[in-house]
């Protein structure tokens, strides 16, 4: 294995996310050697026997000591945690990423941890790739999980500030089969609460707007459309709280659009409705030329 | 082929339902002769090569004359005025029956149409097998879409006086694979606002709350979860405005759902989401394990 990409990788939390990274990079040997830092040995020896890791590790400040990148992949919530406990080990030039659903947050937790710490010459950019489901875990994981997915990228001044990390940080997406955005954190957000915050939350409603009777008599169909309504309530929670206002502002959109309805069926007028739903088809396929059915779903 | 269960069915409107319908019963030699009604030569032509009719026609008044059964399977804003067409045609035994996705509008109009006709000796029972996709039109026809689905239909004393329709289009669509329930077509009605007819709204609404630039990062999941907002836009525009007031009250109920997480994300409820979430979970996983995979969509 000569010259891999990055010599020394520790992934915090190596779930379907970080193992999925984990294994890309090590099937396409872009890594020298990838430590996985959990909290059971059951789990790290799964993630080692799926070919996600190399090596596993319950101590991250220990771990990311020689690392030359850190991956922090747990949930949104934790990750300033990790961020804070792992800075101060990190060696001068090393590298610090995310995979966090929500970007302004954490990239403001970040930039704190590291003005805290003046001279470490540990440069962060937040990160975001697109891939996953509602499953979870290194069970669900699989090396070509980032093919064709889209990875957004969040360099700020405040914590890349002379720019190097950030084209490391896209270098390793890009290694691994994703097409690599960059933006503001914020827009990041803005962005996300529409396409993949709000579509979680009107699922769970609907959802929970069925009256038992009426959820009895639904099929398959009904399933696929509340599928991400399955995901892990906890991870939810924190997505939610950490992008509070983009989510608001994306309910209140929501909140309009369903009034136009509304109101169109009150009084009975087949000609907005009909311009309600031929707009939505027109928009949505649009989107399915450009999205290829095999590709891994938006989280 | 003896002692088929219909000596001869006509199918007006032999599409996705229709279609399908004619191949199930053809497959099976469930039916003696098979007419499907549709407008064009080509369409009719092709049905005949995929296997779903016998034989078109044009004109459905000369149609169903000597037809035991007649199915009618376009779309439900066009239902009354074929019952209408037809009824006076039909031979008295005669047993009509329908697919439509709303009851109440469609068994009250019928139920005139038969008052104007007393004696005519035509029987009705209306029905909604719940199969289908976004998908329309014969090229989606199968013989198996049926298998596993649930069939609702609405008998009234006022369509069908001595339930003898009843039973016989009950054996017609368990004969193909449906489990079926009665209820009452107001009942249906409330029950299809809330599991189908508000779900295809919501999807809608979904599409188009997005900003273009949100709509642009979209991948697999968002599209899986709005397929149903791809349907054809005037069919949907025929149902809803057919199921006015149930739709509005499902629409009332989503829109309490959405508060309540608007409300929770302004407090930073953590618990209050978290129950949310949970429930839509919870609720959405009960039905996971009662509906095969394979099983098909609802519509």
């Amino acid at each position: 294995m000569n010259n891999p990409l990055i010599p020394r990788v520790v992934i915090i939390g190596p779930g379907l996310i970080g193992g999925s990274l984990g294994m890309a990079l090590r099937a396409r040997r872009l890594a020298g050697h990838v430590i996985g830092v959990g909290h059971r040995h059951e789990s790290l020896d799964r993630a080692i026997a799926l070919g996600a890791i190399d090596e596993g590790a319950l101590d991250p400040q220990a771990a990311v000591r020689d690392a030359d990148l850190v991956l922090l992949a747990a949930g949104c919530g934790l990750i300033p945690l990790h961020a804070n406990a792992v800075i101060p080990c990190m060696k001068p030039g090393a590298i610090l990423t995310d995979v966090g659903s929500v970007k302004g947050a954490i990239c403001q937790a970040v930039h704190q941890v590291l003005a805290g710490h003046p001279g470490c010459g540990v440069r962060f950019v937040g990160g975001h790739p697109l891939a996953g489901s509602e499953q979870r875990g290194i069970a669900a994981a699989r090396a070509d999980l980032f093919t064709g997915a889209l990875c957004i990228l969040t360099p700020t001044l405040q914590t890349d500030p002379d720019n190097t990390a950030g084209p490391a940080v896209r270098a390793l997406w890009e290694s691994v089969g994703c097409r690599v955005r960059e933006m503001p954190p914020h827009r990041h957000d803005e962005l996300l609460a529409q396409s993949s915050h709000l579509p979680h939350v009107a699922a769970a409603c609907l959802v929970n707007a069925l009256h038992d009777d009426a959820l009895e008599i639904t099929a398959r169909g009904f399933l696929d459309i509340t599928r991400i309504a399955s995901g892990d309530p906890g991870l939810w929670v924190d997505i939610c709280l950490n992008n509070r206002e983009p989510l608001l502002a994306a309910l209140d959109a929501l909140g309009d659009e369903l009034r136009d309805v509304a109101d169109a069926l009150d009084a009975g007028d087949a000609d907005s409705l009909r311009r309600i739903l031929q707009r939505a088809k027109q928009r949505r396929d649009s989107r399915e030329g450009e999205t290829r059915t095999g590709a891994p779903r938006s989280s």
